[in-house]
């Protein structure tokens, strides 16, 4: 393979992208092609990172001969030479994959230095601190990433030092103290590898690539990608570039900023920065950074560049940019750039704000929004009303509340989620290593950091609300505890944090809903225009109906009726019915049911009034309306113990002996549905009039009213068209009593394979499919969500045996393989046949985007998820009509 | 539609089919071509029957005018004419559809006399006794099935007749008693329709041809066709044919018989006959008749055309026939031909002895014999060293044996057999009204009849033994018992009957497996060449391994693990596995286990030597082993009240925890076979230890050792490539230590549905595929077998919601679609890859075809099935075969 090293400005077209530059080499090439201040450098691409790894992690001649010409090449456009006392070249080696895993691999800095230089930068610059202190964070970094020390003894070292000089912090620390820390960093190094530290600098440069190539399979990374579900076979790129030196002089500093303010979207500069600085002691949150508008006193001349380079940036990449800067003595360098991290609010706002400023279309500004950073603006928030002292007070990280236990560690936090416990992991600050446990809990808190820091980018990314820099509490790792205004709180004790605010509160504080409005609303009108997926929406109550039409939903999917059976009052009528020995029994007591059910019927019918309404018929086997087998079991043999309450125990010994007759081994395999209806037919008649009547009542009353019949578990047609005959039969029959016409629909649910399977025959006397994707899962996995969900998926997820949980993703494999087999042969039947799905995976996004490609018509999920989906669904359209155009 | 009648000399060629003729007409055309003495009549196509019903069951001017026509040419070819006192044309109007559904349908005998022709026979024959005897016959049908006068009404006439004059019989009746019972039958139609009887032949002709397809949907033929699988759409043929007398003279005689002895498959000729009868009198067993060869004596000229007729018939039809003829004054007539029904020892006999004729070939012969009829040879019969006396001797009219509760109803017998109960049919004698009992029942006996009655005839078609003419019973249907020599026997009590010998005994008598050898064993030879499919058996034990080798299994394809598990010695060790804590303690009761289970499969591998034997690692949950939940509920509960026995509750509490940790709420999609070895593994490795150490033990001891190793319930890849890792692991480290080389197989079940629609990923990684079909099944329908089969299967399959019961017969549409998917797509990925299936279809020769033709490799099967399965996979070989050489 040849060798792939570019300088910044010398990258052919054909290799100018993220896939190969990675995305800090794409960003330090784009910059340099706008002409603005990037530093000298080259860069190694991700295939030669993949060819470094084929060859057995060994760098080959080729590849050396190419980055020793670019190091040539760096020093003839610099005029400056490694290991030159009068002009050395440092440069930083810097990872850079193609997707962003930020702080996930290793970076060296000031490679190039070694004693010869030191001395002479010293002299030359005549700032002996200067040099001792860039000398000492080369060997601490290359020490540890290159040459396997363990980080921490460099600490202890400098600490001890510290210690033993006086110096306070790291500045305080004088010149010939940085010259003693550098030879004991050196002793070190000979003591734990036996090997002295590099002094040639293109020895160092080749240890630093190699070291940065195989930074690749870090343990961190590694997990992040696996969270991320990052493919482990992308590599990284490796950067080398001149360094320049935020911690110079006065006039340096260094920074991280946003074209926008990544919180709000609000377009106003946002960033912070240190004066004195190197680029880690920004993102590392060890000292409290200064808003990036205060540069414009301290700099201006590079703070008017910075802003203009912001508006270049934006019109080039069309997007908001997270950037790195650096001063040296007052002249602005641009040390990366890359569509930024945003909270959801201000993902919305900015793709609103751009799409008005014609930097992109309204489609794109559609596309722009993860449906993930939607959701999150759909979480529940703390209810303003609620009075309750706070417990402390941080940055307002990542916005929305959570509340769970206190856990102080990644291990706590992972055992905690296993137990599918809601928790806070609270930490003083966070660093890479605390990745897992960051992905387990429900919310991050720390009291070190700023908005920049690790927990707060790192939420950010994955949507959880975070609390930063909370300083005033006291964090003890070691004790599981943390002090607070006098308080101590605990492993497991209850918090509730408000990432929207920063406020932390002790004990669980009452949530609300937030309302859809102003800019999410507008976006979900656009949305709205580009999809071509209808949405509905799962209720089964006239407030969760209420709640869908709000939310914008096109209908009700799946109105569930077990719930009428169901409720307290109900439930001992429905216990007789059970218990009756004949039909015409029975059929007495759903008589009494009836306009219990004829009442909720109405009442869902006229929330939706103007929209369809599908009701599903009784789907659970009965024995779920009585007394647990356990608990009537117990009773019974206590009773019997006892030898006495002889009518008790008659009366428990028949529901003992009826829930044993009931009883079933498999009961999702069961009597359920449409099996209940052939053996109980007058359970679907009574519903069926308590749905005609309710319907014909408001229409009557002049509301217009879209009824329809849904059977579940169909696996026969012969099954589907029984059921049919009764439910039309009923039907008719009321509206002809009531003498009003309703045009209504028959359809079925699609969730056993074998309906799947057969869709063609079904099609062709159903009116609608509404694939259970719940239940077709659980049957074509042959898993219970009860048994195997809940007990073994982590396991199965944890060894890759199987991509994502089935049951919120749908599995195009197998799952997905039955529902294209029934969409296209049951349209192909029937042209007129409707076609959707309301299990869980009708809300979630990529599960819409395999149904919107499948041809389905609607999607159909719960109320809250509902505006998700539209945005699913519309970007589930984009995305097809642009890979279309793309492709002629 | 152009009206299809045709003389029997005059069938378009086209039209020669039992589909368009009926198999009688068609058996009438095919004799008339060989210029065999058949009465001269004309018969009507089934087409007319459907276009009968298509115009709502009434006739058209076009039918009639060529039925018309063809009396017409009838009257010229007979010389006599319908009407005409001087030669009265008389004809029988028979029913005969595409497939035989003997006695099913309708007859009118006699048709064309009047009162005017009565008179007219009467003078003309001088025997007024056979004038009006034939007209009685006329009106009695004419009455009941025409003009649906119940048939009881006509019978009670008669029978007050005989009553009042003192005849004992019809024989004793005169000609004057005749005369008044052909008045007293005229005035009851009258009465009961408010009609006179018609006399004219014509009107009489036209409305008994509407009667007979007509009696297409009488509710017997219905019931027929249900259990045959007979197809509604087919319709039956109309026979309209010259009457001859059998009752005529002493010259005259009418009688059945077959070709060869249905009953053992001898060549020679076998069949009854009544002197001076008509045909009805025969079948409906009513006298006692007398075998054939003694026509020989009586019409010695009649007897000798027979014989070389039966030669003819044989050499035209290539089969055996069943014929009917009738002798009128001294002269044969045939009336029927058909290939006859024999019992399955006949099957065998005359199909092996007709290839060694030369008649068929051996692959002909091989597709003679019916599975059903096989399987029937295989059922048990009495052990021949039991001594007991029997209660009765009676015809063997079916064999095999039989065990049963009595019951003397059909209502009784079905309402038995949905309660799942083995019962036997005692009935006086049987008649068409009885099917669905018989149907119902395990095997049938009754007290009257001959071997060619009703119920022989149903029963042998029908595979159930059955006794007829036991005479010595007295069975009184309305007191539900039956009195034999002194003793009496309710419904409900226990016995046994030998269709084979036609003894009946009190009790259950031992029963004995046939061994296969003779003429069985020579078919199924031949069978061997013929088939592409091999034959494996399912077998758990040495003992089941031994008679799946000589009933000639290939292999054992399926060897269930868990009895090794669950023996009562070794089930208190497998508990304490199940309750310890750790992997450790699990692993040392395991080593308890091991030395056993390796005992276990060394004996199997050992009587299976040089054929493949397919082990099946641990399947089922592990709350299978622990004790059932309600009894230690109850346990724990009763213990609790007593407030004593603290170290027995605490035993059993912790029982009950364990229990209710490992409790499933559908444990068919639960923690089994491969989801339990993940949890798990040293289970797995226990068992394949077991496998391999006894593998290499008879390896080093010169057995020729074939292990190859089965998981269960995948339903991914990654669960397949996981649990074989741990096989592969162990077994090679096995093998190591023992220094021997022996190669094995590690294949996996298909019996979830997602493994079948994703074969083609997971065959990438298994050496074989067996398809579960059971499970296979549950899953695709969702139907548990426990709750849905039993409960729900009868209703399933009488309401037409399923065609057949899919775990019996695997289910094409569904089902079937799977297992072709993963079969083709499996074998595409892997071209190495066999593919078998193992669950209950595995044996059922329907299912086999199927499997044959979708390309499987294998089919394994209860060892007692394995000969149905050779001769189901060589049959559909041969109809592969023998379908593609038709469409060359």
């Amino acid at each position: 393979m040849k060798a792939e090293v570019f300088l910044f400005d010398e990258v052919p077209k054909k290799d100018i992208s993220k896939k190969v530059l990675g995305g800090k080499g794409f960003g330090l090439v784009e910059m340099t092609k706008l002409g603005l201040p990037v530093p000298a450098g080259f860069v190694i691409t991700t295939n030669m990172c993949n060819e470094f790894f084929k060859k057995g992690k060994r760098m080959w001649p080729e590849l050396e001969k190419s980055i020793l010409n670019n190091v040539l090449k760096l020093e003839r456009n610099t005029g400056k030479k490694f290991d030159d006392a009068g002009k050395p070249l440092l440069v930083s080696v810097r990872s850079g994959a193609p997707m962003s895993m930020p702080g996930m691999m290793d970076t060296v800095l000031n490679l190039g230095i070694n004693d010869r230089i030191a001395e002479a930068l010293s002299s030359k610059t005549g700032d002996a601190r200067f040099a001792y202190d860039t000398y000492r964070r080369f060997i601490q970094l290359f020490g540890k990433i290159v040459m396997n020390v363990p980080g921490e003894k460099f600490d202890t070292i400098l600490e001890r030092y510290k210690e033993e000089s006086g110096a306070k912090n790291d500045v305080s620390v004088s010149a010939e103290g940085w010259q003693e820390v550098v030879k004991r960093y050196k002793e070190l190094i000979k003591k734990d590898t036996g090997k002295e530290l590099p002094q040639e600098p293109r020895e160092q440069l080749m240890m630093a690539i190699g070291a940065v190539f195989n930074s690749w399979w870090n343990q961190r990374a590694i997990e992040y990608r696996k969270i991320y579900n990052i493919s482990d076979s992308l590599g990284t790129a490796v950067n080398v570039v001149m360094m320049v030196y935020g911690n110079f002089d006065d006039k340096s500093g260094t920074g991280v900023a946003f074209t926008r303010d990544p919180s709000t979207g609000e377009k106003k500069v946002y960033g912070e920065f240190l004066m004195k600085a190197q680029g880690e002691d920004v993102v590392a949150g060890i000292r409290t950074p200064e808003p990036v508008s205060r540069l414009r006193e301290q700099v201006p001349k590079a703070y008017d560049e910075l802003m203009s380079i912001f508006k270049t940036l934006e019109g080039h990449f069309k997007d908001m940019q997270d950037i790195e800067f650096t001063v040296e003595s007052g002249k602005l360098y641009m040390l990366q750039t890359r569509n930024g991290k945003r909270t959801a609010n201000a993902a919305v706002k900015i793709a609103l704000d751009m799409a008005k400023e014609k930097l992109i279309s309204k489609e794109e500004a559609v596309l722009r929004v993860e449906t993930g950073q939607l959701e999150r603006l759909l979480y529940k928030q703390i209810d303003k009303n609620a009075k309750a002292e706070p417990l402390a007070k941080g940055l307002p990280a990542a916005p929305g509340a959570a509340i769970g236990k206190i856990v102080f560690t990644v291990e706590d936090a992972q055992s905690a989620r296993k137990k599918n416990e809601k928790i806070i992991l609270v930490r003083p600050e966070t660093t890479p290593e605390d990745i897992a446990g960051i992905a387990a809990a429900d919310g991050v808190l720390t009291s070190r950091g700023g908005m920049t820091s690790h927990a707060a980018v790192v939420t950010r990314g994955m949507g959880k609300p975070c609390i930063v820099g909370a300083e005033e509490m006291k964090i003890d790792v070691r004790r599981d505890s943390l002090n607070v205004k006098g308080k101590t709180l605990k492993k497991g004790d209850m918090i509730t944090i408000d990432g929207g605010s920063g406020l932390v509160f002790a004990g669980e504080m009452p949530l609300v809903e937030p309302k859809i409005s102003g800019d999410v609303a507008a976006l979900l009108e656009w949305a709205d225009k580009f999809r071509r997926l209808q949405v509905m929406a799962n209720a089964d109550t006239p407030e969760m109906a209420e709640k869908a039409r709000q939310n914008g939903a096109q209908g009700i999917g799946l109105d569930r009726t077990e719930r009428m059976f169901n409720v307290q009052e109900r439930l001992d009528i429905v216990r007789k019915m059970i218990l009756a020995g004949t039909a015409e029994e029975r059929r007495k007591y759903l008589d009494e049911i009836k306009p219990m059910q004829k009442g909720d019927f109405k009442n869902i019918l006229k929330a939706m009034h103007g929209l369809p309404v599908t009701i599903r018929l009784l789907d659970v086997p009965l024995h779920e309306f009585l007394p647990k087998l356990d608990d009537i079991l117990v009773k019974v043999t206590e009773l019997r113990m006892k030898r006495k309450g002889s009518e008790e125990l008659k009366e428990s010994e028949k529901v003992l002996r009826r829930v044993n007759e009931l009883r079933e081994y498999n009961p999702m395999m069961g009597q359920r549905g449409v099996r209940l209806s052939l053996m109980y037919p007058e359970i679907y008649v009574m519903q069926v009039e308590a749905i005609m009547e309710a319907a014909a009542e408001l229409k009557k009353d002049g509301v217009d009213v879209e009824p329809e019949i849904m059977i579940s578990q169909v696996a026969t047609v012969g099954e589907f068209r029984k059921a049919r005959e009764i439910v039309e039969k009923t039907a008719d029959r009321i509206l002809n009593d009531y003498g009003v016409s309703i045009s209504y629909k028959v359809g079925t649910m699609i969730e056993t394979p074998r309906a799947a399977l057969t869709a063609k025959t079904i099609a062709e006397y159903a009116d609608f499919f509404s694939f259970g994707t719940n239940d077709l899962t659980q049957a074509t996995f042959a898993f219970s969500r009860d048994d195997v969900e809940s007990k073994l998926m982590p396991f199965y997820i944890e060894n890759k045996l199987i991509a994502e949980n089935p049951f919120g993703t749908l599995d195009y494999d197998g799952v997905g393989r039955l529902v294209s087999i029934a969409t296209s042969e049951g349209k192909d039947k029937n042209k007129k046949l409707v076609v959707g799905v309301c299990g869980e995976t009708g809300g979630d996004p990529k599960s819409i985007e395999f149904f919107n490609e499948t041809g389905l018509d609607y999607v159909s999920c719960s109320p809250y998820r509902v505006p998700v989906a539209r945005l699913a669904a519309a970007q589930a359209e984009l995305k097809k009509k642009f890979a279309a155009a793309s492709t002629v």
